[in-house]
């Protein structure tokens, strides 16, 4: 199953379920997906019950899939991508067995479609391709086996980042707020079992594309992640219930072979750069630059649609 | 004007006008804070015709005043604290002249008297003592000096930590998630002027008085944070704009004569233990523990009333 949100003027927008070839859609019997999250069981009756779409979609109608959420929590799991950066950034992190994970902006993530708007070229403007959950509630203490049966939607995540401000807050313990604008999402939320076999030991086995003013950035596969997305939820539920509609991202989606397949952010590439050439070329980017992203399955489907967004002057 | 929240068995609770004297109060013509806070300057009017006070206030009642919020913003503005658990963790920050913040949970904030359940006593279970602020919607880009007009609500706040989980969490560079559980409110939520004279320079002139099973641990003055509040407003909303409900806090109060007035939290007792005494003597909190938190005035007067939470195990 595939769910969407209209906006409608209100913050929360309205659920929509999306037909199977992502063309149409019919209202939810639910008005929103934070309301379907907090008692998911019944939800999940509800909206597999939906089974003809007799409105078309227009892109531009959606939002986020959820507008705004009590809760963003944002892993670093792929360590191809942690290492690189801790290279360039001269970050030298303790040994740990635990993943990475700092608290984001939830209040509002912004549509698939929506221009985004910063104050300062400067500031290093740079996307960062990621896979993300949403969980029901999650009770404190919850182990890695038990927090797969949270995980009720999964979603294509953009997460904004200003790499100027990004390595002095790092440098502060404190973890980053001023280089974390909110996110944006594409524009589908999917159940596991849309993903098939794409789903597995806790990871999206699929290869997420990123687009830079149309040209192609990177084809980064999600399936070697450090930790599942289980592990994460786990790791965030130590010491605190998770509420309904807590998002997890995995951080930004990372190979390897980055030289090969290219990268899901800007400065993943700079710090390529940095070390084989001895100093950044690429820039990052400048008002009225579009970066796409959508993840495709071996079969060339999408499950998330996409997301395409502008940089604009705030 | 004081503000608080009874419990209604809704997640935001029932907003309430306080009486003068603290032991009565009158429902609002407004459902719930945050609904206040979106519209705030019809909220005050409607607030400020409420005269007659005809309940009695029974204080397990109460709920925090803002029960959730949609972002929860802590800094830790008081140098004296800072310098001391740098020096404690073997941590050295680079120079700024940027206020220090970390985005905390805010799905959540416990109620004045509620007990606060722990899985471990080894976690280094530890109170906090802080003032906070409650903003309405703050344009990203406003300026320290605009920013003062955007608090609309000063509140006292026990931010409960896990020192055993504090320091590695700090030493990856994003911040604490499982360090730091959600916070308690003090029972009240004052408008600015309610603080007449102990609200000056964007500071809660106030001594914060906090107690540990009944033994008096510390009496720190609010006055000299480094920063203010109008500053760290300023500082989140430098790339984001705030979302109408936004609490900011301080960080622990602290003092630089902390060895004669105290501390308002343990690990900073223990960390001038360190200094002193080559090691730290005195334990963290265990189940069934109390602590007691009120700020108070030239006069004795306590304007956020009191708090009151218990470690329980979870």
């Amino acid at each position: 199953m595939r769910l969407a949100t209209l906006r409608d003027g209100s913050k929360d927008g309205r659920l929509v379920v999306i037909s199977p070839d992502g063309l149409r859609y019919a209202f939810a019997p639910i008005p929103t997906l934070q309301d379907a999250l907090e008692n998911w069981d019944l939800a999940l009756k509800l909206l597999a019950g939906v089974g003809e779409f007799p409105d078309e979609l227009a892109k531009t109608d959606l939002c986020a899939p959820l507008p705004r959420a009590w809760q963003w929590l944002d892993g670093s799991a792929y360590q191809s991508h942690g290492d690189l950066m801790d290279a360039v950034l001269g970050i030298s992190k303790p040994k740990t067995d635990l993943p990475l994970m700092y608290q984001g902006v939830s209040d509002r993530f912004y549509g698939p479609y929506d221009n985004v708007p910063f104050s300062d070229e400067s500031l290093g403007i740079d996307f960062e391709g990621e896979f993300g959950v949403v969980v029901d509630a999650v009770p404190m203490g919850t182990t890695p086996a038990d927090a797969f049966k949270h995980i009720r939607l999964i979603v294509q995540i953009n997460d904004w980042s200003l790499r100027t401000l990004a390595g002095p807050e790092m440098k502060t313990g404190f973890g980053w707020i001023q280089a974390k604008p909110p996110c944006g999402m594409a524009p589908f939320a999917v159940t596991p079992d849309e993903l098939g076999d794409a789903w597995r030991h806790g990871r999206v086995c699929l290869t997420l594309n990123v687009e830079w003013n149309g040209k192609q950035f990177g084809a980064a596969q999600g399936e070697p992640m450090g930790y599942g997305f289980h592990e994460l939820v786990a790791h965030a539920a130590r010491t605190r219930d998770l509420v309904a509609g807590t998002v997890i991202g995995s951080g930004t989606v990372s190979n390897a072979n980055f030289r090969d397949i290219g990268s899901s952010c800007i400065a993943e590439r700079r710090g390529i750069e940095v070390i084989d050439l001895g100093q950044p070329k690429t820039e990052f980017m400048k008002f009225g630059d579009r970066v796409r992203m959508y993840a495709t399955d071996e079969n060339g489907r999408a499950p998330f649609g996409e997301l395409e967004q502008k940089v604009t002057r705030a």
